[in-house]
């Protein structure tokens, strides 16, 4: 490991420099430099199987050739780069091809909004919607739930350390246990469905419920589609706008183009962002029943909303995976692979991991508790291969990769995580702190 | 004007599929698809002289080649596209570049965040920190402040109708009088300094004073020297943390790199975005003092806060644009020209702007309402110049050309003004609605 | 009835003076002169008997001549009638008697506050201290909860109408299901400890649980021994204040003099009035334990905290019904008697009423739905028994007589109780508006 | 001064079960049982003169013998004590002495409602209202404003420490200077008035102005008769509701009943308490302008708004008081002599008050710091009149004394007040602490 340690022997610039929030860096400690499909390089040219792929934003791979091909000639011909919401030839390919390739195969009424490039301004988005729509201010969310780290999104977001950040309370929302969460104990959406029912509950009529398909921050947690169904139907006849945050999830992560497809619901509004533009560029959408389109012109803006090189890749991307149902099925496919190969580490000997879930592309393997997680992926990045943890506790390793790795590359990366496991637990066993 | 009209023939897609808040382009009915340097180019290749600039994300021009050579070759190279928070070769280099043309000439010992790519992910971050480092939640915002529309930025931005879409009320925000705001009336920060003296006074001591130096939505309001010294003074007094909102006044707009400089000021935060890329990407910073980063890791973070494309074009402008004083001269050489001839279009007559401001290249020019500045810009537009209006009732027409627009262009744009002024004020006389 | 409906021939002055915010006064149509025990009398002296008490601030019955000496004494040789937080005797006087016959026979070791003299107000001060102690903001409640109309007591309190009536949004507050709430088909608090386990669930830390033993305003809802010591168990083991709102259920209402007594658990805030001055007059107090007593002088205050003639009536209720456990027994020995009563009453015929339940002295007979309880009220009123709805729905019958009320008057009561929902089924099936 | 020491030889009741948040009896450590008139009278029989008067809850002095015989009678007789929003006998007779007295030869149209029976609970009353009628958040009050220790009521008083208490933040408020705050440099309202006229000053439009026209806890600040007119001029013209509260400067403090009568205004809301039950009874008024009126039944309500004996001393008040103008014109001749008298402990030798002021019996005077007012209470204490301070810096000792006082008992409490503040400088003078 001496390309590691080398780096630290003076400080770098990241820790001389660079806030003390900065995060990835600290597991994995190398400069990158360049990357190609499922592989990062760092500078030293020592190649890292990615099996996180830009926590979702990278669902086509790094610079993927087919995408860089109009970015490069988009560029060359000096295309307009930055648009506001300016109309651009870029941004009418991107909308007809959204429309053609995404909107009309599944008959989905929805307008279509480029907020700022982010999914936290998505979300901030689709909340202020839905509340202006309504008049009201309750939006519910679901423990376990990332929707973003602005004030907006925060405040429907689960996790208590982001939360502290804020540093002023986060109100206007309300939790719900998402699928699972009371361990089957209790029927689904009873405790809900009582407050909604309830004008004693104290429970604010809500504008609307946010929620993720399957929770990637959460901990890999995974709806089933019978309980989205209900979501969707609790959502039309309590009159609470439904707002599927696909921020994440969308993009074929899960099969589909959009996560909710296998459900067979609508919701009301959509956010998009992560793989979106294909290429890592920042980009966000917000999608909405037109009936909804109620904004004033102007009324939600952002500088960067008119990113148009994101555009660009979009519009590829969709061309070169969303025309036909290849990438769907081959990420449903190897779904039933990677869970076989998570269920072989898991066990009750103490050793191994707990349980392991997920859908198309997205996998959680649990473990007893982070600590022994956090080994894995560490001991992961060792032999090649990167990974990162998700989960309250962090207790769960989260696999996300490219959804265009090959055959052999997934299997190289399952193999990998299958010798991290065991190295982990080993290195347990013999007391050694890794 | 045919080629403004046949595109309104049959409805586009943007009519039929973007949300109704989209608002540049009902101002400037065109396609755009190429732009290089001051000009923007529709379908047709019709050019329009660009005096808006991105808003002030393009302070050096539509694909400057001095960056698109670098980022076409990063690309072309497959460097590093989407990098979370990973440390980059990029990013390093960037971060020195910004640490040795920025940092250290003006002796400023800020640590750099990357929060999320764009402004208004930098003041959340900005309001965050203050508010987590002094345990205290109301931050001071001035009159017609522009700082953002997720939900912690639009708590402190004046904008009513901006406001009104947040759709719960937006606390935690004490608003203050601008500088010139009461007319010179009342002494400075005499209000603010009453309240903040007087322990009955109601205002609960603020964690933080954000502030632009110059208002650029607000309607080129131009806070004075003295007055800005007067505030980091009330704030150093009466401990508040300073915030120097410089997204869109930042990176030379005034001249110098940062709008604060002239003051002589150094804020305890910063904020920069629009033009830190130089290129139109989506970047964005957070800068501090170094005893304030107690951020923990990874307790604000979003997706595409490694743009790694925007930090090739940062580091080759800062290093293109920031190595010497060049550019600041040249801009702060201009601001008297633009005056000049702007100062030719003001009067009493009732028919001329009623008064102009600015500094270095951001530009206002005020009318006796909104309806009247818009017809200039509409006119404008007509004649192949790009102008937006800003300001409370939108009465005052902004100028922000490219900082590397050439003398000829300069002119062009401001004899382009003047006959859109002289002309708008005809039809108005002549009864003829534009 | 020629009595009800003479005196609306004109308007009169409470209909063209006093606010529509009135209530009772629309339920029994009459003007009240006089109350002596168990009974009320209207300007033409015809009694009702009172199965209210004043909302449960008439524990002891009207104008109970034990007391009424001691006041009319009192105010007789000029004793202070106003008295803010100065010392005085009659304070003292209580204080004496309050330790004496209430805290030290209970082991109890709370400090007393004089807080404004109303059950809100005593709520107000339990949550501050709550938050001021602990330095967080969220307070659990639960379903149905009620706890006043002032905007701190409303954020806790469950009822739909009374909260739209608040104009703000309220914060700050969760709501966890009160016991019995799901049917028994959920064990004891595992969605709240879920929640307070969970780092990821999105509940911030709360200061509180406020939490009534019997529910009052929300449907006579019992909350079982065992369910508050559970409830306790998990504030110690969560480190969250347990304050019990024992406004309505205190003083004996449930037989022992407080209401979580029977539980044997030891709150560490509890709020009294109502029935604390056993006069009906205002008069509220703040319990907690020594070690929270964290209030700078003057911190909470208040006018009307030193109602001293209220503590003068408060002293002579305790010495005349707490030196011994005899009107507790009295209470409890009733319970079943009622209980009994009200059993004779339900049934799942459609007529009759469809459960009851209560504890002490406190009793709900609840119906299908509001406007039967409605009606049930309505005829007990012309049959001249006062009786009023509560409930979400106001769907339940709520008994509240006097603890004072003779066995004769009791059986009275309960006598046209039954007579009024055979009535009210009658009509019902004539199809007869009431 | 032995009657003083010897009652703390034991620690007191107060001190070991009263809680730390007790604050006049720190101040006046005696023990007073016995009142009549503008005297109280400690329990060794000492005797103070009151010019604090229940911090103007008796206007009327100490059980007053015209109010005592009503109250002794309705309790003998068995008058309804405690009556909910019930309709009374006494309630009539108090709306009709009320309509009568008050609002018919003022021309007022105002609807009464009872709130909760405390000042505070009037202003939640208030604020309520204003937000439900106008469908708007933000109230904006004045500084040193002082309105209540509920939520409600907290967020629109200034003082500090009482907004500490909170816990929460204070929202949906905003502070405009009160009259002679920026001390007379700014022209009256120009700040508030651009703030409203402007829509990107980032003010929300406010439902409601609340305003005392005498901030007797702020430090006896008197607004002058042409701020309010312009205020309510304002508030007319850029529709606000405005509220007085006159709970301290109600029920004749500075002449006529209402303090706003000599402005010549009439607000929208009013709230009353302290005073108007006459005798130190706990009762609160929320009087409106009947279009306002849309309360729903029941939609702010209170155990104790009903308390019938504060009823009939009202009642009796109101008639030995308001039948005519008596009360009013001795009041305001009495104003010129206690300015008089204060004016004459004013100078500017640094051992004098620095300035005086207030309107009928309301006075106040001004010392350099809290600490100097503090000594003259504490010396006039000694010498047998109660005095408190006020103000932000508690630098302002404020005379309240009972309207009925005698023309001997003003003289003689002003005398020991001069005393009072010759011994304190003396004192300061000697090097003595107090």
């Amino acid at each position: 490991m001496t390309a590691l340690t080398d780096i630290t022997t003076a400080p770098s610039v990241f820790e001389t420099v660079e806030s003390e929030v900065r995060s990835y860096c600290r597991a994995w400690p190398v400069v990158f430099e360049r990357a190609t499909g499922s592989r990062l390089y760092d500078e030293h040219g020592r190649p890292f199987l990615d099996f996180f792929a830009g926590a979702g934003s990278l669902n086509y791979g790094h610079n993927n050739p087919l995408l860089k091909r109009a970015l490069l000639d988009y560029l060359a011909r000096d295309g307009v780069t930055h648009g506001l919401d300016m109309s651009t030839t870029a941004k009418r390919d991107f909308l007809e091809a959204f429309r053609e390739t995404v909107l009309e195969p599944r008959a989905l009424p929805y307008k279509v909004m480029f907020p700022g490039p982010t999914g936290t301004n998505a979300v901030e988005a689709a909340l202020k919607l839905a509340r202006k729509v309504t008049g009201r201010e309750t939006v519910v969310s679901f423990t376990n739930a990332f929707h973003g780290m602005s004030l907006g999104s925060l405040a429907v977001t689960g996790n208590a350390a982001k939360r502290a950040g804020a540093g002023v309370p986060l109100n206007h929302a309300a939790q719900m246990p998402f699928d699972h969460y009371l361990g089957g104990r209790v029927p689904d959406f009873l405790w809900f469905e009582r407050l909604l029912e309830d004008p004693g509950s104290g429970l604010d009529h809500p504008a609307a419920v946010i929620v993720e398909t399957v929770q990637g921050e959460g901990g890999v947690n995974v709806a089933r589609a019978e309980w989205l169904r209900k979501l969707a139907d609790l959502c039309r006849r309590r009159d609470m706008l439904l707002i599927v945050d696909d921020v994440q999830m969308g993009c074929g992560r899960t099969g589909a183009f959009f996560s909710f497809e296998e459900a067979g619901i609508t919701p009301d509004i959509v956010t998009l962002s992560k793989s979106i533009s294909g290429y890592g560029l920042p980009m966000a959408l917000c999608l909405f029943r037109p009936e909804l389109d109620l904004w004033q012109p102007g009324e939600h803006n952002g500088t960067f909303r008119g990113n148009n090189p994101a555009f660009v890749t979009a519009t590829a991307a969709l061309h070169a995976y969303w025309g036909d149902g290849a990438l769907r099925s081959r990420t449903l496919g190897r779904a039933a692979r990677v869970e076989r190969a998570l269920l072989d580490l898991c066990g009750d000997d103490g050793r191994s991991a707990v349980a392991c879930r997920g859908r198309g592309l997205v996998w959680g393997l649990e473990f007893a508790d982070g600590e022994r997680a956090e080994a894995v992926c560490r001991r992961a990045f060792e032999l090649g291969l990167l990974l990162e943890t998700s989960g309250p506790h962090g207790e769960v390793v989260k696999l996300l990769p490219p959804l265009t790795a090959t055959d052999d590359e997934l299997d190289e990366g399952l193999g990998i995580l299958a010798r991290s496991v065991r190295h982990a637990a080993e290195r347990r066993t013999t007391g050694r702190a890794a």
